[in-house]
């Protein structure tokens, strides 16, 4: 079918349900960031590859809204579909219930598929609607619709993931988790978000790229736990291991059913648990925060370690990728592009101890490229990277001992402009202060993050993306609720936390720089000087790896910053000369040589 | 009567109305910082005379509420009423509802006057006990027992406030205000604020000390603008002022008639008004943000030239105080107290153009005194000051140009302990940053608040209070939406909201320092480094007073923040001199010299 020819066949079954509009997200029932193609009904509808667009279609018009990550590439995939581009990120642009509002009728219905929605992001589309008389429907049109070529719900299989590197048992994990339901006066739960499945049970996966999860759904009672999954997941040794945990198993889809036959108050997370799910449990349950999200984000001190080895592991792959790109990729000639630094980079890591795959697309933005905050260059469509002008390297890996993600920015040859300089060393400023500073217990990541912006704005310049990211241990590389960004997230951070620690300045065709390290929440040590009881948390930076000081305006740092630069430096040199060659260790020596004012 | 025959008496009340407690907060219906003693409730009937408690009585027990600022003084002036003191900030300390719900049994009631608790307040109260079977009723016991010796309300004469000084004509507020009401898809509102009247009506009064505001109420609508006020307050002038405004008065109870009889959908601001008003609208009505509190805090820029000049009043006043301080006061063996160098400073401000009274009791801590952060030294009970030690000086005047606030710290003599130096540069330095930042548009107080912060934090020391509050015009000295605290305050800062800016240290014991300006925002140039559209905002000092540079730690210091304080030193010099006489010239000029690392 033409993206024309499935329009019209929507539209007739949104005629037979009395629907004006229908809303197809690009989204997944697990609320994913990553999706398998199972789930990529806007790239079938439409013909839109880009990460992020919803489709919106009435009886007379089709748009896709998106950001303008993906206005180029839209405005070229949607040509001859009918379907027009709303350009979400101007300022212009209707949300799509305004649009909704303004082309539909009183009285009239919008249909969505309830999987597709969060339990909250539903109710309030709903009262929104509602305050405007429009109607909104629970069906699914696409399944009837896409029945030829839908890709399977991927049947890869599910294996344990073991508690030397989990560092709990399932056991203690569900002995608390139970503990915190009752506590909400639940008698159950149903958990949707996959790393949050996978972190209950132990369990890991390869469903989707760069994310070892296991398509599942859990239910959760005092007395039992129920893992709804595609039986082809489960192989002998699998169900070995789900029953010595008391998990039982049922067919995916069967969580639903369950759901309705169950007689128990539960608990689930509305920012998360689908609507579909929320409507099957119909009796009484209880709307709150998910307990294994925020434990989740408590790091036990085994998922620590395992951070700084897989951070070591990091280390030795980055210093390979560098002095190679310093002293070989360029050599007699040779040709080098933005995908080829990234094979090349995935070359050196694949070679580290229990390393299982990128945890991201590897971004390898070159000059202006780098100024393009989610940039994703392709074998086909990548520019050449010669010696000179700046590189930003964005990469992390998924492995068994945790997941990482580090950016550098280094300076590949030729005379370094002053603008440059300065916006390096803004950048590196910020970083530096934000990953140095002490906060009294009861502080929040929002309160932080001016710290990392602080001498960018005083020079007037500011970017637009989070400052900081949670971690997950061999999940997600973003995970919540912790986070440093300027949202009113009210999570205050704690001990155990990990977070990402990455302002950048992005100037539109000439570079991007970005300096980012994982660090993590510990106590900091009463000082002398104290006045109060209060308690002091601080970071405990856990990336290794040299920042390009060759790029620092030396003229705009302090004793302090260049103190700390130097002790971090000392650190990365001794922790990783270890396992280098000894060619290597001289030329990581020298990156991670003194600096002074 | 005696405390106990008063208890004895509420209780008898409390009976008749089938109350099994009744709750007295130290509050007045306006929702007023500062308060007449007409409402003095909980002193009267308590003998408690701090500025913050609630006096909670049972059938069996009464309690005193109050902060650990009032622990002493409530310990002595509570002995032998029978009432027993609640040490409030006491981590073990339950709250006055959870005290409640613990003595209460299901089904018994609490009573409180509706005048004394806001709307929002009201209502959350009657949820919590609700959970617990409680009832909440609304009765005012304390009118009827306290017959003999209540002062009346305040009758001190409403006068109108210049419209060269204010700024903007009653008229244009009356009908911007008119516009924002009809936009909520209001009639009419519904005012009890006393700074909200007197911005909105020009009007100001003096029926509270430090706080030029009118006792009043006023309903809006858009035909008519009703002042409901004591007759005695308005005189011929007062009058004929208010007809030409098209402001009609009624007497001040009037306002719960008129609201009863009121046809009209009423906006109110839940937050401030009180519930006995909410109860007589009985009607439709709209709980939102007062449009005349985010108004009023855009100074307009008659205020702002009007803040420069009551600044400049200031500057002169305390350029002349620190000079007799370090010169004369202690001449020949004077003695000096904290009371004394009060009384001094209230001197050279009352020769100051346009001053009218202080805007709060002068704070003098001298010493570990200056480390108790409301510490209020009275003639009969204050310190002696010598020519050594630490010195902290926190005031501010009521100026028919302005309100000012400005705290400085300075050292009288001896040896500087090396502490003092590093808890001093510390706030300096964070003072400074938070001072000279600029930053996109959209941003809140609360992610400012850490940069004057950041380098105590390094040193383990934080401070309890906010870093910044709202300024009234010749109004409270305390007043929003916007500062700069910790606390989720979704306000953005906007050109002319004015601030201060005051980190503090306190040492028990040893000192307390605080340096405060007051800051207002302005619209920062672009920079030519600047790599977006965004719009940046920074800070206009508006203080203009000396800094103590004998007590900076001149090796904690950067070169950036050397020629802040120069730069500000100029300026300070350069406006004030020429109003001094040669030799208070020459004495400032000297304070004012350049500094360098």
């Amino acid at each position: 079918m033409t993206v024309k020819e499935k329009i019209a066949a929507l539209r007739g079954l949104m005629q037979e349900h009395g629907l004006a509009a229908y809303i197809v997200p690009g989204t997944d029932p697990h609320a994913s960031e990553y999706m398998a193609a199972h789930w990529m009904e806007t790239t079938w509808l439409s013909g839109f590859k880009g990460e992020a667009g919803t489709v919106v279609v009435t009886m007379h018009e089709a748009k896709l809204f998106t950001d303008s990550r993906y206005y180029l590439q839209a405005g070229i995939e949607l040509q001859g579909t009918g379907i027009d581009l709303m350009r979400a990120s101007d300022i212009d642009c209707p949300s799509i219930n305004d649009w909704l509002k303004s082309v539909l009728k009183e009285g009239e219905k919008v249909g969505v598929n309830p999987e597709m929605f969060s339990v909250n992001g539903y109710s309030e589309m709903k009262a929104e609607f509602g305050e405007s008389g429009l109607g909104l429907v629970s069906v699914d049109l696409i399944r009837p619709l896409w029945t030829e070529g839908r890709p399977a719900i991927p049947q890869s299989p599910l294996y344990e993931y073991e508690e030397r590197f989990a560092g709990e048992s399932v056991a203690s994990k569900l002995q608390r988790i139970r503990q915190k339901i009752a506590a909400k006066k639940a008698d159950a739960m149903v958990i949707s978000a996959l790393d949050e499945i996978a972190w209950l049970l132990n369990i890991r996966g390869c469903d989707i790229e760069f994310n070892p999860q296991v398509i599942s759904y859990v239910v959760l009672e005092q007395d039992k736990c129920t893992l709804f999954v595609l039986p082809e997941k489960i192989d002998a040794k699998a169900a070995k291991y789900l029953a010595a945990q008391g998990v039982a198993t049922k067919n995916y889809e069967e969580v639903f059913s369950y759901l309705r036959d169950l007689k128990s108050v539960v608990l689930y997370d509305g920012a998360k648990v689908n609507e579909a799910l929320f409507e099957a449990i119909g009796g009484k349950s209880v709307n709150a925060q998910s307990p294994i999200l925020t434990d989740k984000a408590h790091k036990n001190a085994v998922e620590i370690e395992g951070e700084r080895k897989a951070m070591l592991q990091d280390s030795i792959a980055l210093t390979r990728f560098f002095k190679w790109l310093e002293e070989e990729a360029f050599r007699g000639c040779k040709k080098q592009t933005e995908w080829s630094l990234m094979e090349k980079l995935h070359e050196f890591r694949l070679k580290g101890e229990n390393f299982v795959e990128e945890c991201f697309g590897t971004i390898a933005g070159y000059k202006g490229n780098g100024a393009i905050v989610h940039y994703a260059a392709t074998q086909d469509n990548c520019a050449e990277v010669k010696p000179e002008g700046m590189l930003l390297l964005d990469s992390g890996g998924q492995y068994l001992d945790g997941t990482t993600d580090i950016t550098r920015t280094v300076w590949l040859g030729g005379t370094i402009p002053a603008q440059a300089k300065r916006d390096y060393t803004y950048v590196l400023k910020g970083h530096l202060m934000l990953g140095h500073i002490r906060w009294p217990r009861g502080t929040r990541g929002n309160q932080l993050d001016a710290l990392a912006k602080q001498y960018m704005w005083q020079a007037g310049i500011t970017f637009g993306h989070g400052t900081g990211h949670g971690v997950g241990h061999f999940l997600g590389c973003h995970e919540g609720p912790q986070n440093i960004r300027t949202d009113m997230n009210p999570t205050v951070l704690e001990a155990g936390h990990i977070c990402s620690n990455e302002p950048g300045i992005y100037r539109t065709g000439e570079w991007g720089i970005r300096t980012e390290n994982l660090v993590t929440v510990i106590p900091a040590p009463r000082t002398e000087a104290c006045t109060t009881d209060d308690e002091f948390l601080t970071w405990e930076t856990l990336t290794l790896c040299f920042y390009d000081t060759t790029l620092i305006d030396m003229s705009l740092m302090t004793k302090q910053e260049i103190e700390w630069i130097n002790a971090y430096h000392k650190k990365v040199y001794e922790l990783t000369a270890p396992h280098l060659t000894k060619d290597e260790a001289m030329w990581l020596q020298n990156k991670c040589k003194p600096i002074q004012l």
